[in-house]
């Protein structure tokens, strides 16, 4: 088995990307983790933060395979545009952080790393510098040449996938398509096959309607588009269960049974998943040829710098990318 | 303060609830109770789980007002229109459930009851009989005139109430009018206050889209329509946070500093409802001039009879009526 190395970006710099990233290296990894983010960042954060993490230049084209011991961090240094300062964000960076983002995800193409962890960007600050950015997802997406990703987010016990994700809900029964639901199904059962090691994945998937449209009485879709596609997906071997009313579905009886739940829009499976999982919850998107998992919170600006903030999230990010590149490895 | 009595509906005779209402009776209430069912059906459900329950007649002209002793139920016979069996249905008796319901509803009307709580009805079945029937609520917001109802589900530590119930998904968006979230909102506050005795309640309330349309860019719901309405109402007194994203909202830090959660429909609010209270949640129909409490369960008809279900659902729908009723009459 050979080494595992991963890459780690901190994000905007001005939220708690950093913090996290310092907070955790207080503890050793089980992995050469590389931090791509400005060394001088991190400097002046550990010291906001009464911090002693020794940061240790690594070369690109050398990349270390041990992991760094407790109390310090690996950075392939990455400057800044502009001075970055706790909590006040600077259109300038975008190009920054868009950089970090591009060095790791292409470090992860190019074999240099097993898998990338992602902490939260500021969507907004980088539109504001010109650049067309949705998001960490749709970028990985374009930077692999990707068509179709999946969002899952994941906590210890459960995970959800969903089939459309950031529209609006007028929208969302016209976009579950035969089509859609097959790409979304294949990518999540080939994932959790090759990316998380299990075998034969079993995944319960939500309706679109209250109670799953009760026969037809609260809706049609089930009738007229899940059904048959689940049908037509069972023949090719998934094991698919549903579609089941989501509020009866995430209950113990049906969870326990399951390897991950299919949802078919954003609040429909979120809620639950951040419910059960605080302060532990990881997105890890699926159908890129790489490993990325994220923390599921976002920038706290106001917590920058405060070092009242958990780690939780980003623990189980990478816990979650180690496990998936040790399934993935084992597979090949 | 006077003696309050309840009355209690099992509901579908073929399915669970007549067990529910024998299990329960194996304990002593701390109300009188008053089970508004066959006689006939309830002997044979006891001598079919095996259980000795000593059922008491009671007369509707002087109904008791002290609790009956464990090991026995007040039964206010209403009979079958044919035999009843476990788990089979049969559209000879939808009169039958209807009376039971009637008789319940008016007698909270009349003031016999300080409120019910019912056992799950089978709706397929009563429109087979031929009456139109799509549920309790609407039952008895027809039985008693009421124009708008709110269905809200419980558990302890959490409150869901629904601007929108049992609609297409694809219908919901143009559900969420100036007009009607106005309504729910006034109703679930009154009630908060009148019937669960919260002199100032705090209620968050969910956006419409995935992360309450973030700033319009996945939605224009929140701006158009919610953000104006919860200000006009906050004019009024009511105490009214949001329009947050349902994702985000569903966490300690939030829900410890409020007494309701409004949500858009059905699948946003229910499923983290039924996973944190899973055996023990209960459905409340607010905007009643009654008080009337429900389990969240079904019929169950595969179980009737069984003796392998579990009263936790209908043991909260009692405490929650046995609370509001209490609320209500310190407040007169």
């Amino acid at each position: 088995m050979t080494p595992l190395r991963f890459a780690l970006t901190p994000g905007e710099p001005a939220g708690i990307g950093p913090d996290l990233c310092l907070l955790l290296s207080r503890s050793a990894q089980p992995h050469a983790l590389i931090a791509i983010a400005s060394r001088e960042l991190l400097e002046q954060r550990a010291v906001e933060l009464g911090l002693a993490i020794r940061l240790i230049d690594v070369d690109p084209a050398r990349l270390p395979d041990t992991p760094a011991p407790a109390a310090s961090l690996y950075v392939w240094d990455t400057p800044l545009r502009a001075a970055a300062k706790s909590g006040q964000l600077d259109s300038l960076n975008a190009d920054y952080v868009l950089e970090t983002l591009t060095r790791a995800g292409q470090g992860c193409l190019d074999g240099l790393f097993a898998g990338m962890i992602t902490a939260p960007v500021h969507k907004g600050v980088i539109n504001e510098a010109g650049i067309a950015f949705s998001g960490h997802t749709e970028f990985l997406a374009d930077l692999t040449a990707t068509r179709q990703v999946v969002m899952m987010l994941a906590t210890r016990g459960l995970r959800v996938a969903l089939v459309t994700t950031h529209l609006p809900l007028k929208d969302v029964a016209a976009a579950i398509t035969p089509d859609r639901l097959q790409r979304v199904s294949r990518i999540l059962h080939a994932d959790l096959v090759n990316k998380f090691g299990i075998a034969q994945p079993r995944i319960l998937v939500c309706g679109l309607n209250p109670h799953a449209g009760e026969g037809g009485h609260l809706g049609r879709e089930e009738i007229e588009v899940i059904e048959p596609t689940l049908e037509g997906l069972r023949a090719e071997g998934l094991d698919l269960v549903g579609p089941l009313p989501a509020d009866t579905l995430f209950t113990p009886k049906h969870l326990e049974h399951c390897d991950a739940v299919l949802a078919m829009y954003h609040d429909q499976g979120l809620p639950v998943l951040k419910y059960k999982g605080f302060g532990a919850a990881v997105n890890v998107t699926l159908g890129l040829p790489i490993i990325r998992t994220s923390v599921d919170h976002g920038t706290a600006l106001d917590l920058a710098g405060s070092g009242r903030i958990d780690c939780g999230s980003l623990e189980v990010a990478l816990e979650t990318a180690y496990q998936m590149a040790a399934a993935q490895q084992r597979g090949q």
